[in-house]
């Protein structure tokens, strides 16, 4: 109740790090940076404004389908929910945006891309079906 | 001014069909379907809910890579401007729901996808180029 | 799952009609009309692009206060799962797009507001403070 | 261009504070607080899950209109556009999530609002009434 929803337009500007939970569930990470662009009409054209940065969390299928598909560089399409977080460490305040994504995609605005669907084997068929 | 942005998660629910405005332009359309799933306590399992369509647009860049790239039935995330027409034809009224794609992307969550990036040639160094 | 989450700023373009469910819940529904406006370089101003028409649904203490707060033409920012139904009556289409709220406010860009928090009395409590 | 659109539904969790820039503009800054409540199936009811804060800034008649409006604790729905600001600062990094609004408004699913509408007067015939 009272998720926020988000959807950001960037890059990835990380290469995805996963590691796998106690619980054996994929995880996915990675840093999305978004820049906004305006108007010069001195110098009539488009000029950076701005960049945010967020990191971009993904679990299970989801995390795994972006480490066999991302790489650094390329521009993505991040749905899910934001959190801000803050702390202090050491007697200094910092602050992250989170991310915790429900659909990713790269933006077919600035290339094409080539999708294979995956079926995902529940882990108890797929143990079922082990040696 | 006021535009209504909206991100949707859905599946193509057409093929793409694409044509050329008379000022040389291509511009794509797909139909876009949503389902809404809801958790059955007594069943005990997720069920559909209700099913949603849009008319999604594209144009230059991102009408040609999604010709090039989404076929019907796979999953995509498309952000863009919401607007609803209706109008009355033959003295029945009609509806239609129209998102101006800005980003459109294959869903990780359910696959896989390459990424080709497109580097647009600018249309006068294109002619330049040319026999 | 996969709901379409939507912010639409408005104008109420109907009174708010109220009901109550067979169970005793407040139901409200109001008209919300929003318009693009495009700047026209040539005429050196903001002009009427086009017009979207949303049917809001309100539930319970949403829809009481709403219903007490809310008068057509005012300016309102409506926040909530967007559906697009669509069925055939008597061999015509038709098509509606709805918002079923979870948070309406009217939009302090064209005006101000007094607010008074509600507090509901849950049901149980209300009956034994009752006669 | 890029800009992403964020709606959050929260509450005041500072007075607003006014200025006016050096063009006689005036600015609101307020801090909105969002819990995101999770359903503990245990416990039988909903927990505090998760507090993102952001920091909201208005311009103009809306910053009028929220520094007449909006107390500490009001719950809001705020939208606007999402910037990740980070620094650093005597080699300390710090960060914030900013939101530029465009529209904001308290939330009737917490209470009832008397709204009334503010007419901007333009600036020349302002100048043109005075004494």
């Amino acid at each position: 109740m009272n998720e926020t929803e988000v959807t950001v337009v960037g890059n990835a500007a990380s290469a995805v790090e996963t590691r796998t939970t106690a619980a054996g569930h994929p995880v996915a990470r990675l840093r999305l940076a978004t820049t906004v662009r305006r108007y010069d009409g001195e110098r009539g054209g488009w000029t950076d404004a701005h960049t945010s940065f967020y990191t971009v969390w993904a679990f299970r299928t989801l995390a795994e389908n972006v480490a066999a598909s991302v790489t650094v560089g390329e521009p993505l399409i991040v749905r899910g929910r934001l959190r801000v977080r803050q702390g202090e460490r050491e007697g200094q305040r910092w602050a992250s945006a989170d991310i915790e994504a429900t659909a990713i995609g790269h933006d077919l605005a600035r290339g094409t891309s080539a999708f294979v669907r995956v079926c995902r084997v529940p882990a108890a068929r797929e143990r079922a079906a082990g040696p």
